[in-house]
């Protein structure tokens, strides 16, 4: 799929532009792609959309179609289009890799290269990577609050545009749920696609058992039957449980059937009963219905049923707090031979500067302890000093039993993908996973969870608070 | 732009396939497209998404790589993938005209043809027409808070996938938000393109007035200045007015700033009386930030004179009670010579069934008074008695002064587009300022709006209850 470079936002244009006519086009820049909160209110985020984003990054280039578009808005010179025509992405990406847990403040993806290329890319990248990690992010809480229970993504119809379906369905990928029913994306994604069948199906025969029996005559071997049509207890139920006798009686089996309203984790439990009671105790549960992490949660809490969980509408506009957004940001952090920052008038919330290393600290067991933003030039060790972003008098030491891994890959060089990060969702997921049984417990708790501890260094930390200083020295004379 | 057959859920292919084998594929069908409560607890919905829902249907094939990978599923007979070598959409759609003001139950869209056709086009319908219909609406309800004020979609950079953005940049110029920082968007959907530039920008030179004075050199006459990257009144707007007056002795004019953080209502109050003060009361104050209706209505009841707002991510992610999605269905309502619908447990929420019409009694003014759902057979005239469908005991008089007009018309017939339902985006967004004033005012209020009437007729409502009572005697035999 090509990514036209047209998805950007117009003053990503002018400001190119601008540094053509400026001369700056060249110069040397470093921009830090990140997000300030955790989504959701939640203890961590996953990240995910780093393939779709390196692949926009290789292979942008302007067709003659766009330029004239462009050149039809009246706002650019000859000499700027004809730049754009030879216009590319040659500069080098370090990212994390898809499916890491990752925090608030966090540098997730640097691009370095000319200022033209790499403030180019913003709106893109900001698109791409704001709305996989998010859904990733809300994938990984649904299947956490899923425990054994399996999970496949049904969200298409209500998903923000086709394609809205289409990322949505591999960011949840990333974040754990394996499958889903969205076919284009079974296709290009290479996902498993599973479903079940439509009201309609069953008010398009004369009765809801025919409509049953024939669904079950067609698909022997896959029938999932959706039994709230007319009543579940009363008529759904006890008709799917005809037809698994009549599929019995031929060799085949029943695989399950759908709750799709009421109380599911009361008719959950009601139709395992009467499953096992009918001598079907293979028969799966599957439930639907503006399904999340809370109702899930209190699903099985009530001691509910269910082995499938389809989940849709939530996960795919990922309701909650948020508002369908992770608040992804892309700031210069340095220009020319000189590191930059933006500060707001809480100077302890100005963005951290400079080309910077993300480092994990591992306990002996593999668990993760907590995260240390460093300076690229700076050498730090167990035992070292770091401090708390937000409040340089807090600070604390790393323990001397831990590991220091730098969490962070080279991924694209000279705008070439460097081989390695995958886009083998299953891998990806296996690291979301993994990553999860390594967090401290409590980050993964949905109401008020613990907060994983980021530090900086003692070199950033000083080098932010000179900068600061000048600014508040001079602000408007720099 | 194409869209894939393979944007489905797949259960519409098993039960395309379930069809095709019991001999049903070609039982005349008749599906109506409906939400059953207005987004964002609002007083109304603007209908959205025909132009490219009509495209979808026309379009509809499936290439060979597209049959080649169902093949690879191992679900479906090779008879099955030849029918559907040959499958198109042949049918015939009725809908009201984008732009048009809608409300909860009302059949928006109905799709008559084969069983076949009209079920398999559910998903991509809902995931098209859910969506736009949404954006559409949100966006409505912005530029009704803004009042004479400008709204620009800002989006891109938080929307839900490139698609996502491209949507929603449509969806919001037929809600009424005329232009988009998102070039795409103007490209194809002809929208004006407007921005400023980023605090990168400042940050990549030496000082803000530099930075000031190089953005003006390049843009003379299109120069918005984001005046937040140190401080507003202390820095940004003395440097902004500095470059105003160096603008005008030059013979140009800066057009705006643009306030990006902070108390935007003090904000814009203090910028208008510092520009007003130094001589250029022409230069625009533009807005942004986490905006919305209820934002921009409380920055004007304070006071504030911002000109232009820039909306992004509450509007394009559809921020606010329902979660980012419009609950749009698609149910069936006839098959073979017979009217269906669908129970649950409440009866009074019965689906209409039937084809059905939808009207609009209009005042003599031309302002509306109420809509009425009636079977396509029947005919009503002013003075007739019609019905609450959630209570049939209430029901109301169309008065004898109306006049009522038909709200849908046949937009495909035999699978081909109608002339007539325009993607003029302008023509769409006068659609919906008309509309919205012909409305009873206190549906446009945000909080608790008042409650436009949606009445039945008397054959629907007989109809609806006779079915109902069909089922209750005998669900499971029908």
């Amino acid at each position: 799929m090509r990514y036209s470079p047209l998805i950007t936002d117009l003053y990503e244009l002018t400001m190119l532009a601008g540094y053509v006519d400026e001369g700056m086009a060249d110069t040397p820049a470093v921009f830090d792609l990140f997000f300030r909160h955790n989504p959701f209110n939640g203890g961590y985020a996953i990240f995910a959309g780093l393939a779709p984003a390196l692949s926009y990054l290789e292979n942008l280039s302007f067709t003659s179609e766009e330029l004239s578009y462009l050149n039809s808005l009246g706002l650019f010179k000859a000499t700027f289009l004809e730049y754009l025509e030879e216009f590319r992405f040659r500069g080098k990406v370090t990212a994390v890799p898809e499916g890491t847990a990752v925090f608030g403040n966090e540098p997730l993806l640097t691009v370095e290269g000319t200022l033209a290329e790499a403030q180019f890319v913003e709106t893109a990248l900001l698109n791409i990577i704001n709305f996989q990690t998010l859904v990733a992010t809300k994938a990984a809480r649904i299947c956490h609050a899923a425990g054994n229970g399996t999970v496949i993504e049904f969200g298409l119809r209500r998903a923000q545009g086709p394609d809205g379906g289409l990322s949505a369905a591999r960011a949840a990928a990333v974040g754990g749920i394996r499958s889903t029913s969205n076919v284009l994306a079974g296709m290009i994604h290479k996902l498993p696609v599973k479903g079940t069948h439509a009201h309609s199906w069953i008010m398009a025969f004369p009765d809801e058992l025919t409509a049953f029996r024939k669904y079950a005559e067609v698909f022997p071997d896959s029938t999932i039957l959706l039994v709230d049509t007319y009543d579940t207890l009363k008529s759904g139920i006890p008709n799917a449980i005809t037809v698994a006798g009549e599929l019995a009686e031929r060799g085949h089996r029943l695989v399950g059937i759908r709750l799709d309203s009421g109380d599911l984790a009361y008719l959950s439990k009601e139709a395992r009963r009467m499953f096992d009671a009918a001598g079907f105790p293979e028969v799966r549960i599957v439930a639907s219905n503006e399904l999340d992490e809370f109702v899930i949660d209190s699903i099985r809490d009530e001691g509910g049923r269910v082995d499938i969980y389809g989940v849709g509408t939530r996960l795919v506009t990922c309701d909650g707090d948020g508002g369908g957004a992770l608040g992804g940001v892309y700031k210069l952090v340095r220009s020319g031979d000189r590191p930059r920052l933006k500060v707001t008038s809480d100077t302890a919330k100005a963005t951290l500067p400079d080309r910077k290393r993300l480092l994990r600290a591992l306990a002996p067991d593999g668990s993760f302890i907590q995260d240390v933003i460093t300076l690229d030039s700076e050498s730090i060790v167990p035992g070292d000093t770091v401090f708390d972003p937000a409040n340089p008098l807090q600070y604390k030491t790393i323990p001397v039993t831990a590991q220091l891994i730098d969490l962070r890959d080279v991924v694209m060089s000279d705008g070439k993908a460097v081989l390695g990060p995958s886009d083998n969702l299953n891998v990806l997921a296996d690291r979301t996973a993994d990553q999860l049984q390594k967090l401290p417990q409590g980050t993964l708790r949905f109401m008020n969870p613990h907060r994983y501890k980021i530090s900086i260094s003692k070199g950033l930390l000083d080098l932010r608070q000179q900068l600061v200083k000048a600014i508040q020295e001079g602000s408007t004379h720099g």
